[in-house]
């Protein structure tokens, strides 16, 4: 009894992949610098731990489906203090960001068709393409102009008969450029001109520097019939374990069908959602220090690494990713071998392979991922570690 | 631009839809008892509340894609408690038994197989069927025979080239039926015979009655490679609102896909899981007095319906659910009809509709699920409004 083709082909999640070495490492008694994954370190703001002590019912029953109503309308008002006017019923709350894209992946295609997707890309879109049995085309972008998006041309030359949507992640992990309005245009010229869907992952909207602003993909009227957001609060209230998503989105057709979807697995967590509501009702005026705080770190980061020989960095406009080139060939043997055979007085340093962001075989096996999720004293401490090890990594490999 | 096929095909919630007007007479104020969805009334146990007052950390964040260990051990060792040996790693702990049940779809079929299921059955099957593209192919159970299992040669005449594995809910959810050995053992024979995986929602496990106990898959070692059990802490704990589920399994190759099928979505809420934790911790002695709350209720609810004149009803041996025929040709319009046109002293009653249940079409429409989640006092009375409700239609239709 053979399982399933898609459950022998599914992903390992790259990232995840790597945690054994790093447990090992820490059982020997090393430190380890966890800037491979997107965990932040930013305390979970206070009014959501009071939503938690405050929660007081005597069953934890089920909510609705599609979330509860008053959590539906603070996240239209959030989108409406970016004066996007959302309707509270074009918002599903969905089971993280991720369900949101396994809904947006299912509702905008049948199993064999294609979503567009700007390469390197959140790895775990290849394991919601599984599950929905849906082919990602990968569109790829290089580190050496910044990730930014080729001409319309460029793009249209991977539209096939069975594309049924492009996604669109910005600002993006893990590069963390942010698209331009000029940018974001090009690809909504494109959906009109091909009939496609377009699926914004917007999870990382205020985590944009320089005085830069994001744009969403909502704010396009002629294309808001194809317009889907995925949004999560995992990022913007550093709320990552308590899995709150949303779909949103202005077709009606397209809140409908997700809804169904939604039916089947009963209802997001009841009590994660009144403590995502107190988080949306703080207002958007709680991202001024976390944004200057991320920024800061950004630039701590290119500070300290872009004087490595033989790098390739950009300095991205958002999110709180880099992906860089370093002078060696195979980064998952790297990453190992800082976790397994290099420390500098007993500590070392994680970073996340890029190959898995990838989806072209081959690609980005010279290229790291690196989040900087930790406070300034930290990150500093991580770049000379992992300077070191660079360094007599390249001198033994 | 279309939607696709199964965003338009993925079947309404048959219980959900007629919600709204269960609202609408709220609105108008009449009190609705509701035995139409299995949310059970039992307080959620003290621990599991503490547990929740306890969580003290200052960030929310991601827990590990299978769960904690702590609680993986917990399950296993919860199953231990019924001679059963299962490895933690043989846990994964996912959202809900709901997204236990779909990634097991995807982990033993691909897109077009198809799955037996005994009808009527839990309705959301069909939206995880939707979600991994599988068919579920049912094999008709009749309320006259207690919905238990037709023969080995009857139930292999539905068994095709394309069938991946039958699945069992026992007790069943919505006939209340428990499977004795000797039925489980006509599909483990069957299982064995024609190559099959055997998915086991066995949730409510501890709701059995007058000293029946429940027999599991995993405790046939002939298919501990084809035995997947779908579990929960939702009805077990009265904790439906938490999303704890599980998926629990001795054969390592679908664990390890699962992992693979958990990592795309990062792991499940942190918070739940302490909770959960907790309430497994209490042992198994906790249900003693849960179960004879239920059987109690179940015992109620017959009295007060087997005098109905043109009823068909059996007196189930476990859940918390009873399919009865009635004299009715529409169940669906007799449900709404109970909401929006009768009361007595302000009071009425919604039940679901069984055809919701069955996928063979036509069937089940003169027949109604009821669950008997309320107190008995409430059950009572609810039974006394019910009754004059069906007796007004009857004489209006």
């Amino acid at each position: 009894m053979d399982i399933s083709k898609r459950g022998l082909d599914i992903q390992e999640s790259p990232i995840r992949k790597l945690k054994p070495f790093a447990d090992s490492a820490r059982e020997r008694g090393i430190h380890v610098y966890f800037i491979n994954i997107g965990q932040p370190d930013i305390a979970t703001p206070q009014p959501v731990w009071d939503a938690l002590k405050q929660f007081d019912e005597e069953v934890l029953s089920y909510g609705p489906a599609q979330g509860f109503l008053e959590l539906r309308q603070a996240i239209a008002d959030y989108f409406d203090s970016y004066d996007i006017e959302i309707n509270a019923d074009g918002v599903v709350i969905t089971v993280g960001g991720s369900e949101a894209i396994h809904f947006a992946f299912s509702v905008v295609s049948d199993p064999g068709g294609e979503i567009i997707i700007p390469e390197p890309f959140y790895t775990n879109y290849n394991g919601f393409a599984a599950c929905a049995n849906v082919n990602i085309v990968p569109l790829t972008l290089s580190v050496e102009d910044g990730f930014r998006l080729p001409s319309i041309e460029t793009i249209a030359k991977i539209i096939s008969p069975r594309t049924r949507a492009i996604l669109l992640n910005s600002p993006s992990n893990p590069t963390g450029t942010v698209y331009t309005a000029e940018e974001l245009e090009r690809i909504v010229s494109l959906a009109l001109e091909h009939d496609l869907f377009l699926i914004a992952d917007e999870v990382y909207k205020e985590f944009v520097y320089d005085g830069a602003s994001h744009k969403s993909v909502l704010e396009y009227p002629e294309i808001k019939d194809r317009a889907i957001v995925v949004d999560s609060i995992s990022k913007r209230f550093s709320c990552c374990g308590a899995r709150i998503g949303a779909v949103v989105t202005r077709n009606e057709e397209i809140s409908q069908s997700v809804l169904k979807f939604a039916q089947a697995r009963l209802c997001p967590p009841t009590i994660e959602q009144k403590m995502a509501l107190a988080a949306y009702r703080m207002g958007i005026e709680y991202f001024v220090p976390v944004q200057k705080e991320y920024q800061h770190r950004r630039d701590v980061l290119f500070e300290g690494l872009k004087d490595i020989p033989g790098i390739v960095i950009r300095k991205p406009q958002g999110a709180f990713y880099y992906i860089v080139r370093l002078p060696i060939e195979d980064s998952e043997h790297f990453v190992r071998w800082m976790l397994t055979d290099f420390h500098l007085d007993n500590e070392t340093v994680m970073v996340a392979p890029a190959q898995g962001f990838y989806s072209t075989p081959g690609k980005g096996k010279d290229e790291v991922r690196i989040a900087y999720v930790l406070k300034e004293e930290d990150l500093k401490r991580a770049i000379i570690v992992f300077k070191a090890g660079l360094q007599e990594y390249l001198q033994q490999f």
